[in-house]
């Protein structure tokens, strides 16, 4: 017996359209129990017979497995890839509709590989600190691994994240699809001030160049500043050595800034006077505007969000309560605020923020809705510790121009879109990319 | 070419037997640069000839997988089982002593299960909630993952976990025999509370009894307190939904109590006005004291801490500069402070804790050590928010009772053991467990 009523006369709003206050939600548990008898979500089932006994209930189970992997039931919990027999130029997404919390698992982080992942035996790999320095080094992973580490738990992502927004149509793709290059995690690893300092930095020098080990050997010119500040050289990824596709067994990790910088398979860094110019800040990642300029070495992955729950490619079974949920993020600091609006952003209502909220990381959002069942549109707008507030499409194309074309996603050159996103809400329950 | 040098009298020192200050080592990098020419370890190597392209440069790598999994090069870092075939009364233990900072993979998250994995189909999973309730309810998944979530980053140790501490004589076995029944994950779910206040809870009831649904139905009375407190039902581990394993499709979660009542498979509560006595609350999780009472329902994990770097089966490569890190946490909310001991427990020194420091998490402690080379104790001492300390193994076993046997591992009935670890350095490096 499904028993539905609709709840939005009886709770506090926040915002049109059925945005509740989550603060008296939490509050008064009591008063929802009582609220037309029917509770919060109205879609409780009184139990009219005794629990069945399930199958998977009368014998012995699956034994434990040395290394878990998620239920066949969960398939599609998956990355989607780009190319999926081909190692060149992949783009493996993050299935963001499909996962809750901060925490990307480390099966499904998101991954950009040119030449797939290098089989690198950790007891033979070496990094090799030199250029303007005293004394050029050389460490083993044994070595590097004797230096004081650190934690983070901090976001990655792709300087092309989110580049199908830019389209002049709204393209019907998940949000895997859409905004899917990105992914967060517990990093641990050595402060790379530690091994330069180490091996003693010429005041000359202003850049480092970090190369990786892939057949690609990508690689990036990083500006001293950020090296000596907070750039850490990762060997853990939630715990765990870092996974195969995502740097195995060393990755430079330069916090906030586009996901390509955080090299991978890390081999050499070089204590250079300027930038060397790499194909990947020089032909890629540098931006062309509007006006014929460009923007180079434009490094941050500004304040950003989207919602995940609803998002497009999931329905909505019917009115009634929902708990809207999504992420937000900022390159240059923690989240200050995030606001979300349920008519297509005529109204606003501050969402709670999942503690800790942590800098540069992801931080989710939660907002409680009572959908009544006509059309809606629903965005979330991000707001950092230091004011930067997150675009609208028109404010975003207005400064970065106007798409001429609907590109291919997988080929479109723009990166750094950080606009807000909106999701339609049709009467069906149907979700959809729509353009407010 | 190797540089080994003598640190200790360059570096601040905050207790006996090479312990240094790791704030003065993180503000003054510089200093230690130019310490003796050699840097901070002694064992960087100069770089005496141009690096060697390796051969997994040369070619193409693997393509992206939808899911990944450690590189072959990390099979170790895997969980020990107690019985590798036998799903029954099984211990999978995770390997403390080759991970970093304070998530657990979900690959190697420890278990202990009576009757294996059941196979759950979600779709077809319900949670009956009854008993002294004004109206039973059976939720589906779906219908449970509407109401409002909450993420928290929480331990889990089993009752028993380090039981094996208890030994007459030191086992000569690594932290992940000694320690491993205990791991650290991100847990999504809905607070228990909501769905009691829905059901509405009669005054006279006082406990909660969860049900699994695995063979062995497995089942715990819960005081009705911690119930309505901050008890959770968990959809998510670290973003993803839960292992088979671990509880797949639903998981009571009681944070800080012990693991056996965080009820995996969940298919009932049952709201009681007594606990029922179950087998894993009365012939086990009871504990038999010296003077013949017995301690029952006794469930927070008390405060605890242990060094998994270095630790018994790691070998330190000589003298010199190494970080001695571990673990802490609390049953009872926040890690106020850890001191690390280098002799035996004659000289302490404060630890630095890693940010952020949460309520019922893993806190991992770091502690900069110079090695002189000779033989060394090394101990952890964890102090909680509320002043709680972990006791010295003489205290423990004056209130608990001194061991009678060596016992065997596997069989021994002791659970919440929470006295100080100690790890004797050899002078080859090796580390063993030993008693002070």
């Amino acid at each position: 017996m499904s028993r539905r009523t609709d709840i939005q006369n009886n709770l506090p709003k926040v915002a049109a359209n059925g945005l509740i206050d989550r603060r008296v939600l939490l509050r008064n548990s009591a008063l929802l129990a009582g609220a037309a008898g029917a509770g919060l979500t109205g879609i409780a089932r009184a139990a009219a017979e005794p629990l069945a006994v399930d199958p998977w209930s009368l014998n012995i189970g699956a034994a434990v497995p040395t290394y878990s992997t998620p239920s066949h039931y969960e398939a599609k919990v998956a990355r989607t890839l780009a190319n999926p027999t081909n190692p060149g130029n992949n783009q493996a997404r993050t299935p963001h509709h499909l996962l809750d919390g901060m925490i990307t698992p480390n099966g499904v982080h998101f991954v950009v590989a040119r030449t797939g992942a290098p089989d690198i035996d950790p007891a033979k790999h070496r990094l090799l600190i030199h250029g303007l320095v005293r004394q050029p080094l050389v460490f083993s992973l044994e070595d590097l691994m004797r230096y004081p580490m650190e934690s983070h738990i901090r976001f990655v992502e792709c300087g092309g994240n989110s580049a199908p927004l830019w389209s002049k149509e709204p393209i019907q793709a998940d949000v895997q699809a859409l905004h899917g290059l990105l992914s967060c995690s517990e990093w641990t690893g050595v402060r790379l001030s530690t091994l330069l300092d180490e091996a003693g930095v010429d005041p000359r020098a202003k850049w480092i160049v970090a190369e990786g080990a892939d057949a690609a050997t990508m690689n990036r010119s990083i500006p001293m500043a950020k090296a000596m500040d907070d750039a850490m050289l990762v060997f853990y990824q939630n715990g765990e050595r870092i996974m195969p596709i995502n740097g195995y067994p060393l990755r430079l990790f330069v916090p906030g800034y586009e996901g390509n910088m955080n090299v991978k398979w890390l081999r050499r860094i070089k204590v250079v006077d300027g930038p060397i110019m790499a194909q990947n800040e020089s032909v890629a990642y540098t931006i062309l505007m509007e006006n014929g300029k460009a923007w180079r070495f434009f490094y941050p992955q500004e304040v950003k969000s989207f919602i995940t729950h609803p998002s497009p490619g999931l329905t909505m079974n019917g009115p009634g309560f929902y708990e809207i949920s999504g992420l937000s993020w900022s390159g240059k600091g923690r989240i200050g605020k995030v606001e979300v609006s349920a008519d297509g952003g005529k109204s606003w209502a501050l969402a709670a923020l999942q503690t800790p909220v942590l800098s540069k990381a992801l931080t989710r959002f939660r907002m409680p809705w009572s959908w009544d069942g006509t059309p809606a549109v629903l965005l979330s707008r991000a707001t950092d510790e230091s004011g930067n507030v997150q675009p609208s499409r028109a404010a975003f194309l207005a400064e970065r121009g106007a798409p001429k074309v609907t590109p291919n996603v997988a080929a479109f050159p723009m990166e750094h879109c950080n606009m807000i996103s909106s999701w339609g809400v049709g009467a069906k329950g149907e979700v959809t990319n729509v353009y407010v």
